[in-house]
């Protein structure tokens, strides 16, 4: 079955410019709120492969989206290397054993994915079997930098101090702590691939936290590792990897030169621009500000069509925010975003 | 006198590269929080001109600084408005009276300066008498549109959704809150370059949450305003304005467009790069990653040269973080920086 999704990540022609919303399983959603409710615990329904597909698939009983994407969480990694991952209400992830020695780094050892993350696989299996080839499946993950920042910080943080006070001071340890991650994550992606996921996203959420030499030193490159080292075709399926730096519109060029299928870009930048920079290298996904969903049905209309008209209709661009959705979102207005995206017209060859 | 701050924001010749940090007075300062806790509440301090002066200086007596910041608070105008600004423990600003509807905005006036902010310009002249001359006098405010987000959002927020929506649904009402505010900013600004601040800059903290169109529509058309509004030179005295956009990278040539005579820039692009696109136009001020204070001495020294590095001591560079000094930093580190900057060589012509 040929997917306009992945077509479009793969430059080849499509039906209609293809839409997905990073987050379109989430709080937003009152039956997503419910399922939570059941499962108790955010982990929990990360860890049911029942649940997590259950979550996974309620965004596409409402809209007409063009992917699927994993309900899971990036940080079941470090929870797999032992770091004890629990929430709190209100404060976000946290870890029982954060890496706050170097010797915690030292001894930090690659989880063996077929077991440690098997509740991962599994739910994308179950996932592939109930969406019955309606739409493709993406498998994701945290950016090896992006997960080096909670593990060192032990959650979220403001200033990032720990993380980059240790990437300032020792290098060395910083790059050993990375090198483990992107081994790991290489596995991971290939797990998911292997058990039917149609293409994959790694989420550097923290790399704009970088200056220019950092990221390319402690993010891209270990993101570019990845890029060489998961399936880039599985059992004749070709598996195109997008790669999304929150706040990396500086640095387009280099993340299109690791060689991913396409760049998730945020709103601060003109998706045109992007285009122009990058575009014959890579494809696009992008990039409505979230808070557009607050506004009326005719601006959230003709805000998207502001992006759609950066490529006019052409291959090459997937749809999407450039963040996710935000929770106090109404679903109606979803709506109105995914008709608006179909109804633009396409250009076809 | 001729201060190397004020020749370096005029591309004149200076005898060093001068620096100065954001939030130099401020909580990483023993002394600072003593002083706080003299003053029992934050806003008692700005309000305070002795107290505000007192902790103005402070960093001076400890730090080689090229520079004194006034001593305040962006958020002084929407309480002479009316808002009923305070601060709440570990929660940041709050206003008692945000503006949460229409008629909100319609009936907001502009403050009377002279009266409502007199403790500003009262501080300034304090401050003035007791730096005898020692080194200029920076002056502040925050950009309308980043005093807009706090005026609709009541505070602080993750998700800017109230701002936003405003923005994407009422943008007349958007732009009338603006233009008052850019209004006030004017004669806020020249009440305190009246009062003796030998410089002016506007932080746009939250420009940076734009995307290209809406932040030249909403953020930058208005500091451009204020640009032209304000007293460029003053009792023979010229005065340089400095634009900060936070995370506002990508648009370099729109910012310096406005006439400014500098622009602040943030760690995520290479100071290099940003004086080959708008060296030309404008002086430059930064970019320094501030959690590079949380390394060792001769860490920190190795990155400010490779900053340095990048104007080889040539005049249009003023020396400064990407953004505020971490409350958490040693003081020490700070030195440690400040002799690292003034110990590099200088090309003079």
């Amino acid at each position: 079955m040929a997917f306009d999704y992945i077509n479009a990540l793969l430059k080849k022609e499509v039906s209609r410019t293809p839409i997905w919303v990073m987050r379109q399983a989430g709080r937003y959603l009152p039956e997503y709120r419910a399922t939570r409710k059941i499962a108790g615990d955010f982990l929990t329904l990360c860890k049911s492969s029942d649940l997590a597909c259950e979550v996974t698939l309620q965004p596409l009983e409402r809209f007409d989206l063009d992917a699927a994407i994993l309900f899971s969480d990036i940080l079941t990694i470090p929870d797999a290397m032992g770091l004890g991952l629990h929430f709190v209400e209100g404060e976000g992830p946290k870890f029982t054993n954060p890496l706050h020695t170097l010797s915690s780094i030292e001894h930090l050892a690659k989880p063996d994915v077929g077991t440690e993350l098997n509740y991962v696989s599994e739910a994308v299996s179950v996932i592939k079997k109930n969406l019955k080839g309606r739409v493709p499946l993406i498998g994701f993950t945290g950016s090896p930098w992006t997960l080096a920042t909670y593990m060192v910080e032990g959650g979220t943080s403001k200033t990032f101090s720990k993380v980059k006070g240790l990437m300032y001071e020792n290098p060395k340890h910083m790059h050993q702590l990375l090198d483990v991650l992107a081994d790991t994550v290489i596995d991971y992606l290939n797990s998911q691939i292997e058990a039917g996921a149609d293409s994959v996203m790694i989420f550097d959420t923290w790399g704009g936290l970088l200056s220019m030499g950092s990221y390319e030193n402690f993010s891209l490159r270990y993101m570019s590792k990845i890029v060489d080292g998961i399936h880039r075709s599985y059992e004749g399926r070709t598996i195109p990897v997008t790669l999304f730096t929150k706040g990396g519109a500086a640095w387009l060029e280099q993340i299109a030169a690791t060689g991913c299928d396409a760049v998730g870009i945020d709103w601060t930048i003109e998706l045109g621009e992007a285009e122009r920079r990058v575009g014959s290298k890579v494809a696009l996904q992008g990039n409505l500000d979230p808070s557009v969903l607050y506004a009326s049905p005719d601006v959230i209309k003709a805000e998207a069509f502001k992006v759609l008209d950066q490529f006019k209709g052409q291959t090459g661009h997937v749809f999407n925010l450039g963040h996710g959705i935000t929770p106090d979102v109404n679903p109606e207005s979803m709506k109105v975003l995914v008709d608006a995206v179909h109804s633009y017209p396409t250009k076809t060859k």
